[in-house]
């Protein structure tokens, strides 16, 4: 890395990788997240009707990465619980948010910048969540590149990971909507990171930890506050994404119809087949959301500017955006 | 523990700690859980269509509670039916009470007196679980008082708290009610009984094991008996639980509006927006109860004389009756 | 076995069981779980829209035993993923029988002849698999005979069993049915498989480990070619689960009914409670299936020609079936 080396980021680098996230960066990840939820359609009955629910759905949005990665490494999921000073912490901060008079702390944590700093912090916890995912699973599978890959987006995204069954204690069922199905912004660059922290964790990559860790926190913090000041979402491997996915998924024209008809319209008969495939999905989906009276779900806890990303954001619409341009 | 040594308790509470619950008080255990799982509407059909579907969801009624707590700590949760004499007596008398002819089983069990010793010898068994619990889980944490909490409470009340997914065995699915958002009575008793047994075994209380063990039981068994005699749920809690949710959840007036008119119907002004919230709620249970054709369940393996508790016993309506009363 | 013995089998039989699995018979395994996938409604619009929900549902189509049994003996779920070769064989043949331009791997693999002997070759697979969970459940719970059954079947027909999570995982929500309440044939033939493996390696069965591996194996593939060539579901335990059923669950008459009106109809008696149970559920079944835009699934990786063995084959119906000829 002689780059960083020159740059003489290298020492700036070690010592980040030396920081505590104890209490500081975790505060900041407790109240974004549970602003998140309590900015949910129908989060603040829950909490006025349950206290109780609102407040496990709110260990789960705190505490779900780690509550998904024990569950798929075979380890307590409960142990989260165990730490008792961020349980302490998290639940303080679940009750400020949710019941202090005047909304006070709700309103004060909203205000741009405060949330711009906030937000900026939370992304750092998230270097270190799939950093110790993936090491958590090293531990059990020396050489298993694709569990380490799992668990570390497990780590990290693990509260998006498990909306559906968050939800669920929230009396919310949406079957139709999953993280899978469509991925968030946070849920792709945790994957990506994973990957990332994996490969060099098996010495695929030519980086030193400390250095990966200090590249990938400053894209995140970086791509989440130009997202949250441009309000815009600004995913920059769309393009890739799209490439990738007509490479490789699309429908391909069959050589027959292109060799007869090379400038016929073929797109246009493509686009029928998934269009049709797409939206009665999303209609049931806008259906089932006025019912439960409540709209897209942000459940990793994530700044609602970006709840529009998502469906701009996924693959075949990003393709069909790209075939406008073809 | 003067008093009770002034009441010579010691020596009977010391007798009591070293009942084994097997096998009468677990049959006691398994007949009203199974009872409770029979009066469930639709189960009967279940049980005619698919006899195997039918005594799955019994299994999970009678050792649900090892099951979650298990799954909680990492351990297999298909132990319980490792326990050989255990499950036989359990799937005997799931074939007794499901298919016996003329019911004459179900029906003995269901005379009043019958009724009340096998609930009073049911809620026995619950002492011993969560205790169970609580004491499986400090062999994991051993300070981890939440953790221990947790899993006692998941023992001891394990059967209500899957009842979403013992539901599920069974074709039914009814999201939009959970025992987190709308706890039942031995909901409410297990967990209180596992704070107490954690902080006892945290030694936070001065009591010995079998000194809580003996006030436990009696206070269960006592507060069941006459629920089932009076027929009206007695939640002896209520109006701690009331007043706690007002001092702590319940919306707080502004400080200007209180100021310029502390007369006003503040009240009602704050209840229109928690009732609109709970009420699209309820609708929606009751019409999907409807759709199942099957009303408020009782997964924990009570009596039907408590289905009447939940929603009396819930903690926004028990504040809505003490409002009247303000 | 003297019977195999003179048949000289022996050897055959020794010779089959150090069969390994990989790659080939896990290659037939992937493709015909994957065809049955894609030919579930809905599959290929969730394959365009997102390939990595498909890809993810496509592994617990082909690992979802050993995620299952897993997750029943508290072992990491994420296992399968550990296993690089095999986690790369189904991920390469996914993608030919999804994406292959043409759908030429599906076609030619849908041709009868290939698609029997995949078949053939699958079957084969659920012998090992059967016989993997048996024993890997031994090792924890050595007598336990009812985790030992529990385990291979779990292992055996995992994808099955765990059905309405993975239809989760594409959006799709079928409460209402299941593999407990509705056998399909592979999940009853492994159930079969699971207790006759447990009953022999607790030594209950005078047969050897491989001469049961060769009797089940042939039952296995005898059986289910004969119903890929017939078409018809042929699941030859029909009568006696018929005749389990009617003497063991069956609703009686009463004693004084029969002695009474010894010849009256107490049949159609009878049928109206069972059917007017059941017909409820199917219509909601019927209904959420065309919501869905989907009918039956068939999430053990079993070919279309089965999807008509369900509904034919569950036990009431059986019984409704065999009333007629009474």
């Amino acid at each position: 890395m002689d780059l960083l080396a020159f740059l003489n980021l290298n020492e700036l680098s070690l010592g980040m990788s030396k920081l505590s996230m104890y209490p500081l960066f975790d505060i900041a990840h407790y109240i974004v997240s549970l602003m998140a939820l309590k900015e949910q359609p129908g989060a603040m009955a829950v909490a006025r009707r349950s206290p109780f629910a609102c407040w496990f759905s709110s260990m789960l949005f705190c505490f779900g990465g780690a509550v998904l990665s024990n569950l798929l490494l075979a380890e307590p999921p409960v142990a989260p619980l165990s730490n008792d000073g961020n349980v302490l912490l998290a639940s303080i901060i679940w009750y400020l948010v949710f019941y202090c008079p005047q909304d006070l702390v709700y309103r004060s944590a909203a205000l741009l910048p405060i949330r711009l700093v906030l937000s900026g912090m939370k992304e750092v916890t998230r270097t270190w969540k799939v950093l110790g995912g993936v090491a958590q699973a090293q531990k059990h599978y020396k050489d298993g590149i694709l569990v380490m890959i799992a668990v570390g987006w497990a780590k990290g995204a693990g509260g998006g990971l498990i909306s559906n069954f968050e939800q669920l204690a929230r009396g919310v069922w949406k079957p139709e909507t999953n993280e899978l199905l469509n991925m968030s912004y946070p849920t792709k660059v945790t994957l990506m990171g994973a990957v990332l922290f994996s490969l060099q964790q098996c010495q695929y990559l030519p980086l030193q930890t400390h250095h990966l860790m200090f590249i990938y926190t400053v894209f995140l913090v970086v791509n989440k506050t130009s997202m949250m000041l441009s309000g815009s979402p600004s995913w920059l491997f769309s393009p890739v994404e799209g490439a990738a996915y007509r490479v490789l998924f699309a429908e391909q024209p069959t050589d027959l119809a292109t060799a007869a008809t090379p400038k016929a319209p073929r797109a246009p008969g493509r686009t029928p087949s998934s269009d049709t495939c797409a939206a009665p999905k999303q209609d049931g989906r806008a259906a089932s959301e006025s019912q439960n009276g409540s709209a897209a779900s942000e459940s990793d806890g994530e700044a609602p500017t970006e709840s529009e990303t998502r469906g701009e954001d996924q693959t075949p619409s990003g393709v069909g955006g790209s075939k406008k341009t073809d």
